[in-house]
């Protein structure tokens, strides 16, 4: 892959968090390929290669479903949430690309001070389609199983 | 935009940044045009489209002032801190540049263990000038009303 | 140096931040030469001019056997560390190019949320060799004094 190439990559990623933390989850589906593999699973079930998640989704009627219940949560407990990702590495399998980095999310629920939401680290696979490319499998494996409020948004 | 302009606004942001971690507030007034418009407010007042602010400086000689009062204040409580940004989203806007993303911003105070500051997001107007990229305005909205010792260090 | 030359060595950051972060400490002394200069230090410290360090290495035997010590302790307090980047300040200084950034690390010990271990400014120089960018000069000045288990893991 050139630099360019990786580069919007990166830019993908960057567009994909940023319609996240503006609150646009309307956006969310919009990202993954159909069908698709979404998968949000602990650090502790996925080194032991347990099938267990926290969430998993196979397609982006089910992706919608999620933001559909995710706008009833919020209603009751507004919160703002920030990702931030690192250590991206890209590389080219065939017609996909599979990237890993880490994340970080952080939240601000009303009335209390900023606080940690998660770490862990992303497992994804995108292919390039005539629109951009999409999310044809993301994986998000996070550190601690103590994470307040558990991962309702998406990571 | 090419790739590799939108690489140069992302490293002047690592440069603003890294000026600002580095302690080096005298730099911070020359990173904007003059006259300019920075200012520091909380989501709640924003999203409600309140003109109420923390922090609003007009010009230059108004962000010199603020360098001169932090001064007198880092005397008192030093502390360091450290910014970081995400979801970067920068388009051409006629003949300035958009950016949006997210901070992230932690401090260590003396005695104490290193915490989180605030998060939130950038709404960032750039102009391309001789001397290269200044910010023409700068909005930094923070996501918790509760930010300790409020945002006195730049964002 | 080009932007596809400080794209190479963010990579280059995200590859070994990875590595550390996947766990492969064994991958973490062949990102340096030989001799090297691997130092972690308060910035309390550093800023007086002082030669204390919390570690100090100057070969890449002497970070194997840091990796060796490493993993005695793992078994005892598993844990799985996050690092994050920013302010990355890249230049070219004759033959070796000169890296600043900020870094954060955030921790989750099995049993406990995910809390921050430490912030921090690095202080790089990298060679470029046959096989890649290695690092010559990796100094690791961390902000507060406070950090709970002490920075045993590579930064």
């Amino acid at each position: 892959m050139t630099p360019d190439e990786r580069l919007a990559v990166r830019e993908v990623y960057d567009a994909y968090i940023g319609a996240l933390d503006d609150g646009d989850y309307e956006a969310w589906p919009g990202f993954f390929l159909d069908p698709c593999r979404y998968r949000v699973t602990a650090a502790e079930n996925w080194d032991r290669g347990l099938p267990l998640s926290l969430i998993a989704c196979e397609s982006v009627a089910m992706l919608e479903d999620r933001v559909t219940s995710l706008r009833r949560t919020q209603m009751f407990a507004p919160r703002r949430v920030r990702h931030f990702l690192s250590a991206m590495r890209i590389r080219r399998d065939g017609d996909a690309i599979l990237v890993r980095a880490n994340f970080l999310m952080l939240h601000s629920i009303e009335g209390e001070p900023t606080a940690i939401l998660a770490t862990g680290r992303l497992i994804d696979r995108l292919i390039e389609t005539a629109d951009g490319l999409r999310f044809q499998e993301k994986i998000a494996v996070y550190d601690s199983p103590l994470i307040p409020n558990s991962l309702i948004v998406p990571v």
